[in-house]
């Protein structure tokens, strides 16, 4: 292994190679809760993609797997690394190469912080609109890798709507180009799409052109509290197929988020003893027009049953709304610690009766939870806490029963194990409960193809 | 072949295998001009995808070639039947299953014609977003095996952003599930966007969950005349990114495009001589909003030197300016049978550099040309015509090299060889101007995979 070392060294500097036990100990996980860190033999910063196409040869010479990693804030254990292998941290490829105004996008390198390439494109009048919660500290190659959603998702679309392009380095250290400064592109089978959410276990990004559309100039965020979780869920697509109006976020929290969120704010949110609240975002280029689409989406919500409809159209009353959808995952992480974070998605008139059974779920199995996430995608960040006076080995059975009673319960209103968080080494053990056999064995297949040495992340997705 | 035949007519019954002559002829073609017919063994309609199952299973077992088929209405040979194979039709296969107003979905079968699905969305208030400009004639079915664009990609994205599952048929006879009613979905390798735009030749889609959106309310056209195609095009992204506009559409007629239309609507255009035209559409959902949002666009645009701006805010007024642009490939479908229509795209600002070429192109291989398509995703159907006292010897020969300067030219420009009507037969060969050797392998690679024994439209895309 030392010889792998320094061969490493030679590509990229000793400097970029890092072994000290610190760094390694950082370098043993991401922001996933409830998984088995592992110790990397050293981390790579690589800072051009002809050294990661070194790395990768190198690898398949060794047989020596290799984990990339962005900023290291997944959610589903992606970035962990493998038993005896590297990491290969692409911080390092951290440039954004240009904004281009004229073609309206941006090309940008992995280790970009997504929210960097928001702020200089609103410098020229554009906007990303792929907007994952965790923006301000996320790389676009990490969304790039997960296909990261977020919060825009049911107008703007997944990170994959605003990818156009990618330069990748194949498992196998050749580096390939698809896609390109065009919107429209059929060239053969849709290679960008492939490697966008494949997990890092298909290739390395190494550049990236991203779509910038205009900015859209006002914003306008409505705080809805609801009696009752069905008719909150249900008044939506009601009112947005009458309105015709295509909100940027419908956000929904239940009880149980909302007061996680106050106690970490230390303040209330209106209503605060509501069965749920919605939190729906608009945004337009016309001001009272705007105005009067959110006066009328209020008035449609309070005949569906809304107890109370606030709204917020300047900056500072928006941010007050946003911060306590933020604070529910900062309170859990506070608060405590011990959770699971799940990312179940269902068709959205399921999700009332998949939150019922997430508390049926919970009671079964003495746990606590709590649901909140994506009422126009269906996506529900169902959230099992560990109860303090529990032992770790009753936590562990229990929780582990309640995620199969989850996803089984999921499988069967027609809905997906992950929305946005990605599969990684949290969810693969439960992946048959979604797909067939020769579902999963196309997806196999695919890894064999493009990794025949199986070096790039193994164990990732799939065994 | 006989046994063959008689395996199919068990299969789907003697009436869904036609073999006569006329049919044949019928399915020896699509609308794609100036490539090679191919007479099938017979045209096989199937009901359910349990029979496409059966058919494939057959295929592999005789090595029979199958080329799947929607409509015909392709414009890059994709169904046009291998020698010594079969069609296999899915016109059969037309049912809307369902419009799920609550979940805001349809769930269809290949074979219904894609306006059918937008007229029956409406009635719920609803939309579907894919809008290639053939939906009055194209299958969904075909829509998603070329992932069809249009004139709303600007906006809304090509077909592949509005496919949420796909029920697929693969070569070797497996019936596979991928996606669902759910918006966001990251459960491992993003099958869904591969299938779609792969032409027919990773697996047959037997049932397609489209997604609907709230039908915006209201909308309204632009007729920009301008007296320099660079003009025209640069101000695009100017005014875009000042005002925060997204239109729908934003369609560009070059002078020889206008002259067309205008000869086949026996109409003149305003400002018919101008060197070209931009068409605009924005929607909204606020009547006076929209109409501020268009004002401002078209104050812009004079600023930017447009020579008028025609304001279309009406049904009737807004038909008759897409009648223009819907009248150039009726015009040359009519008058000038002998072209040959392409499909190039490349990053925006380029799009006037692309235009002057094409005429040089035109000139120095003695041929016709006229040029029209969409600013806003940078694809240009550059039209090359044949001059009617033109030997067949010569179109063929200067269009080859007409064609060839052509995808040289795009390639060095950034840009791609197809934005939305696919490879087919008709561009395969052209292919290594545009990829690497790795980039080309590695989807043979895929293809290989899916279909072992290469009996699922053999030789498109590439040999």
């Amino acid at each position: 292994m030392r010889e792998f070392i320094e061969k490493l060294q030679q590509i990229v500097g000793v400097e970029n190679v890092k072994t000290d036990p610190d760094e390694l100990e950082r370098y043993s996980k991401d922001e996933t809760s409830e998984i088995e860190h592992q110790t990397p033999l050293c981390v790579v910063f690589p800072t051009t993609a002809e050294e990661v196409s070194q790395i990768m040869k190198l690898a398949n010479l060794y047989k020596v797997p290799v984990t990339p990693r962005g900023a290291g804030t997944g959610l589903s254990g992606g970035a962990v690394p493998i038993k005896g292998g590297i990491v290969l941290s692409l911080e390092k490829m951290n440039r954004i190469v240009e904004i281009d105004r004229e073609n309206m996008v941006a090309v940008v390198e992995p280790g970009v912080i997504t929210d960097e390439i928001q702020k200089l494109a609103e410098e020229y009048g554009l906007f990303y609109a792929g907007d994952p919660a965790s923006s301000e500290s996320s790389s676009i190659g990490g969304n790039v890798a997960e296909n990261a959603g977020g919060v825009k998702v049911m107008k703007y679309g997944p990170t994959s709507h605003h990818i156009l392009g990618l330069e990748v380095v194949l498992p196998t250290g050749e580096i390939v180009n698809f896609g390109g400064k065009v919107l429209k592109n059929v060239m053969g089978y849709d290679m960008v799409r492939l490697f966008v959410g494949s997990e890092g276990t298909l290739g390395i990004v190494t550049k990236i052109i991203v779509r910038l559309i205009p900015k859209p100039k006002y914003f306008a965020t409505l705080l809805v509290p609801f009696d009752n979780v069905e008719r909150a869920v249900l008044s939506v697509p009601k009112i947005l197929s009458e309105s015709g109006i295509l909100p940027t976020s419908i956000e929904l929290m239940d009880k149980q988020s909302a007061l996680m969120a106050s106690t970490f704010l230390s303040e209330n949110i209106p209503h605060q003893d509501a069965e749920c609240h919605l939190i729906i975002e608009v945004d337009g280029t016309d001001k009272d027009g705007l105005a009067r689409t959110y006066i009328n989406l209020g008035e449609k919500l309070q005949q569906m049953g809304a107890l109370e409809v606030y709204i917020a159209d300047n900056r500072y009353q928006r941010l007050k709304i946003w911060k306590f959808r933020k604070a529910i995952a900062e309170g859990i992480i506070a608060f405590r610690p011990r959770h699971c974070m799940e990312d179940v998605s269902v068709p959205i008139k399921e999700i009332p009766k998949l939150i019922m059974k997430t508390y049926e779920i919970a009671e079964e199995n003495k746990l606590e939870v709590l649901n909140f996430g994506h009422v126009g995608d269906g996506n529900v960040h169902v959230t099992f806490l560990k109860p303090e006076q529990m032992s770790e080995q009753l936590w562990k059975e229990n929780l582990e029963k309640a995620l199969v009673d989850l996803y089984q319960t999921t499988a069967k209103l027609g809905g997906t194990i992950t929305g946005e968080h990605g599969i990684g080494i949290k969810r693969k053990k439960y992946l048959s409960i979604f797909m067939s056999k020769n579902e999963l064995d196309l997806m196999k297949k695919l890894k064999r193809i493009f990794d025949p040495n199986n070096v790039l992340n193994p164990g990732k997705v799939f065994d």
